[in-house]
């Protein structure tokens, strides 16, 4: 048998118990014994809830339990998230997670507490939550050099986005409608700032350079400033803007990684990612371009990818050496990217706006795109036309 | 060191050289050791070629050379192949293959050939090229109940139907342009017929199911009845024409799989991949849909995706378990799956068709979308009607 603890029962840890539970046979089949859960540490109790009486407030039962070998953590946040999933790496109990922050913040000793201790952390879902990203770059793209991640990595801000052109709405009208359908929470701040993508475009550049780039470190433009306009002139144009998380490699190995709104040209896969739907587009040397596609939320689809942890870590055991970044942070390319933009001026000034600039060109009488530019350039052109520049906007190519 | 043999050189089996050559550092560290060809097995010499002194014609010198323990087989087809393939399982040389009609006649067998002599046999690269779809169905979709698998697996047929779209050209002529441009061959019999994607869909069906699902039942229509007309009728209907591959599993785990046109609805992932890129879309119980996008094919990605396998040879070894089904046929529900159809009619005769059906509802004075029909109810409304129907395409939703 095959002990399983829970830590926190809301929406992805009570999808863990679902799964587990309801493909059991797979889950079991596949683990090589069957995989039962034993607690679920909440600091609620559940009367009435199927699994009630499995329900614990102390995790030092859980710590102490030598026949609970595997713990999924979906508690979230950096605090007691923190302190209990080192604790059970310290026992040898190898831990499986959904949270993100603590994976970004922290990923690289948890994973060297895993190795010291013959037990693994394993963190599939906190990026493009159902889709299964991780893995894949670990495990089959292997014989690659990968030279950009692009990623939907929020299903809010591409909610929002989605329904502003398909329904010609403005952001604050979308951002309602999101909260309504429960697609945006109470406060969006996270999602709508990008630092939500930040954080999960800063695991997949630990993963592809294997050293550590804090997410805190990562320029995160979100879609608040995006306006109906914008989003039409771009429709016009033949793109449509998505919120990307993108990490770049170069060739002397340093590491670059931002999130903005682009300019996705229509035809290109990441354009028909649409409303809460996430996709990871990754280039290689070899295969060149892959995308990864599905749920990147939601209670089952997260959940499965947390179960295909626990089965991973009930298999492979002391073995299962998944993957690892050092703590060493990499060299940063941050700001040397460069891409053109879609300026929109207001109405007069494209000419003068224009003429400041080689290799723009005209696409509207108050829409230029311009040639490559980096941040600062951008930031400069800005500081220069002030009120004449309505917005700029990145274009991805 | 780590040596490899590589049966082929061909542009697979030179892909493969050159992969293991460029990405040395990447693909010898992670393989736990240097990689290194040591032969490469072709009829024919390559005088000038920079491996010129590796190419070899017996290929008892790489079975019985202890120092070969994979060997890559990129030489197609079910004689030599199948043979040459058997004989290095036997003796415990693992063997990594991009061949889809060796996997999908002979790959149970083959399977268990490696199994009783400690090594593996892996096909990564047999499905979909470049998009690593059977080792992520394999390794990260194992909490879940896969319930279709559908899929665009041959990127021939794909080019020409997205070219007929755009360009508005009819399929002969579309051809003839796909063969000059290298995407067809010049018998493309197999690809036009749906023959490639059968064999594709099937290698997919064996390992969903578990059991083996012979190509050879598999009911595939190609394309070569799609006109410019039904192309168009399509796209004003909101859909897009795409071959497909689909294979459905029950609750009662029998499965259906089958190689047809479909109408895929503009805004579906499947619909938005163009030209000679695959993808496959895998829907199961908890995750719901997820989908994989890249080259189906093409020299440097299909060898990305056979060097993938190579390394898990290497590091795995005699561990590596990749899969397996069995060599019994899975119950069959094919010809049980049902489809509402677009429906051509010839001028004035779409009132009377229309009539004849229940649920069916005209789009246009030519056009009729039916409600869900089997195989069998299509073919007697087809024979009903003979001439009247000018085409009838299903719909896939």
């Amino acid at each position: 048998m095959i002990y399983v603890a829970v830590l926190g029962y809301g929406t992805v840890g009570s999808g863990v118990v679902e799964v587990i539970d309801r493909n059991n046979s797979i889950v079991s089949a596949n683990s090589g014994d069957e995989m039962q859960v034993k607690y679920i540490l909440d600091l609620r109790d559940f009367p009435g809830d199927p699994n009630e009486s499995k329900v614990i407030h102390d995790v030092d039962v859980i710590l102490n339990d030598p026949d609970v070998s595997i713990v999924c953590e979906t508690m979230g946040g950096v605090g007691a998230a923190y302190k209990f999933t080192k604790a059970a790496l310290e026992k040898g109990k190898s831990v499986v997670t959904s949270n993100k922050e603590l994976v970004a913040k922290h990923g690289a000793e948890l994973m060297k507490v895993a190795r010291d201790n013959g037990c693994a952390y394993l963190f599939e879902a906190s990026v493009g939550g159902g889709i299964p990203v991780i893995r894949t770059i670990i495990t089959a793209l292997t014989a690659e050099r990968i030279t950009q991640i692009a990623g939907i990595l929020n299903g809010t801000t591409n909610f929002i986005l989605t329904r502003m052109e398909e329904d010609g709405a403005d952001f604050a009208d979308t951002l309602k409608k999101a909260q309504e359908l429960g697609y945006a929470e109470a406060d969006p701040t996270a999602d709508i700032e990008g630092h939500d993508t930040a954080r999960k475009i800063s695991i997949l550049a630990d993963i592809m350079s294997g050293h550590f780039v804090d997410s805190d470190n990562i320029s995160a433009e979100g879609i608040t400033h995006i306006s109906g306009d914008d989003i039409a002139e771009a429709s016009k144009a033949g793109y449509r803007i998505r919120l990307l998380g993108i990490a770049n490699r170069y060739d002397d190995d340093s590491v670059s990684a931002m999130v903005a709104p682009f300019l996705v040209k229509k035809g290109h896969p990441l354009a028909g990612v649409c409303d809460v739907f996430n996709a990871i587009f990754v280039t290689g040397n070899m295969l060149d371009e892959t995308m990864y596609y599905g749920k990147g939320a939601g209670k089952l689809a997260t959940a499965s990818a947390v179960v295909a942890d626990v089965i991973d870590a009930a298999v492979k055991g002391t073995s299962c050496k998944y993957t690892g970044w050092d703590e060493t942070p990499v060299s940063s390319a941050a700001g040397c990217d460069s891409y053109r933009y879609m300026v929109r001026c207001s109405a007069g000034s494209t000419d003068e706006i224009k003429a400041s600039l080689s290799g723009a060109e005209a696409v509207s009488d108050t829409v230029l795109f311009t040639g490559k530019m980096t941040d600062s350039q951008y930031a400069d052109l800005k500081n220069r036309f002030g009120e004449k520049i309505a917005n700029g906007i990145r274009i991805y190519e």
